[in-house]
């Protein structure tokens, strides 16, 4: 895989060029730490749609499943797709509303999705899924029934074109609003955001005998994704 | 503002029907728990894109702002638009794969967005997305000067055709997984996403004496947004 990013013109970005990363580790940590994306379609009327959605990614590839009924697959499958993952990291308090942001990584593909429809990548695609929602778990829950199987459309899209931005650090403030006589005039600085996991919370069917698999207890112990 | 959503055909949830949630209080509470949303627009070629932004919202309608040289915002005037915010509440570890999931609370909203370009109403707008990014801070900060109100386009989108979402509680197992020699055979249950603020972050050049104010230190205090 390039070590860099491959930028075409929709994936340059525009705006706040000083924020774009493009390494392709970047897009790899961005990916790794999201839990969800969110995926936008065209519909044959010509009107965009969002879902936010699970995902999964290797070797350059991103993987997104779904019902085959779902008309964000069928839209999807074969036509051009666009995918954001995007954490937030905090909120920016400046000293005038036009600098008040967001610190966040945010990574946004282009492409076209192509429907997963060989048995053995299919499944395989559906391991690396389910081991981004929740790692660990693939070889000890019970994997796909046929009719299951058969009920998920996976759909994967290349990591070619992609475009990562980063915000962090503390307000960008104008020159003009640092002056000795306004530095002090109102707070500013940055309200982090955190993300923990919870306790973990057993289904009320489970046996009391069962005990937390290390796969969620060590994962409870890390900060949470997006 | 009506009480119910009003939905169209793409507005009706097709998937999960059983997480469709139809009143509108519902999608009050999602845009009022969100942070940032994701904003989806048709390129002239035809082609999805995504971006990350933030938001406000005000009487049934929806604000977004952005730079005027933004493509965004160009091309989603006037235009189909779609408008997500998910919020994502825990992960779930259920006896099969097929019955992993997330629960969220997620609002999808479609529509014409407008441009926003009366002077009263576009400073409105900026307050009330200002007003959801740094709640209480519209007062105290410098507002927009004649060149950041320039640079700035805020497009307005009506809230009547949305649709909302919202996954709660414990994994949803096949009955063939709950049988007594199956129930325990694999830890089952939410391992839940908890969003906090974190320690506020004084800007380098703030002045020590310089105390956090009130609507920076009671949001600390309370739960995070997405």
């Amino acid at each position: 895989m390039d070590v860099t990013l491959s930028p075409t013109p929709r994936s340059t970005i525009q705006r706040g060029k000083n924020r774009a990363v493009t390494d392709r580790a970047a897009l790899t940590a961005v990916l790794d730490a999201g839990l969800i994306c969110h995926l936008a379609f065209v519909t044959p009327a010509g009107a965009p749609v969002i879902i936010p959605t699970g995902y999964g990614h290797e070797d350059g590839t991103l993987y997104v499943h779904g019902s085959t009924g779902a008309a964000s697959l069928r839209a999807g499958a074969g036509a051009e797709v666009c995918v954001n993952v995007t954490l937030l990291d905090g909120v920016i308090y400046s000293r005038a509303v036009f600098h008040h942001s967001v610190n966040y990584r945010s990574a946004t593909i282009h492409g076209v999705a192509t429907p997963v429809t060989d048995r053995d990548a299919k499944m395989h695609a559906l391991q690396v899924i389910t081991e981004h929602i929740a790692p660990g778990s693939w070889g000890v829950a019970r994997g796909p029934s046929a009719q299951e199987f058969a009920k998920t459309a996976v759909l994967a899209l290349d990591l070619t074109e992609a475009a990562v931005k980063i915000r962090a650090g503390g307000p960008g403030d104008e020159p003009e609003d640092l002056t000795p006589d306004r530095i002090g005039a109102n707070w500013a600085g940055v309200l982090p955001l955190v993300r923990n996991w919870g306790t973990p919370e057993p289904c009320e069917h489970l046996p009391a005998d069962v005990a937390l698999p290390d796969y969620v207890s060590l994962r409870a112990r890390r900060d949470g994704p997006q």
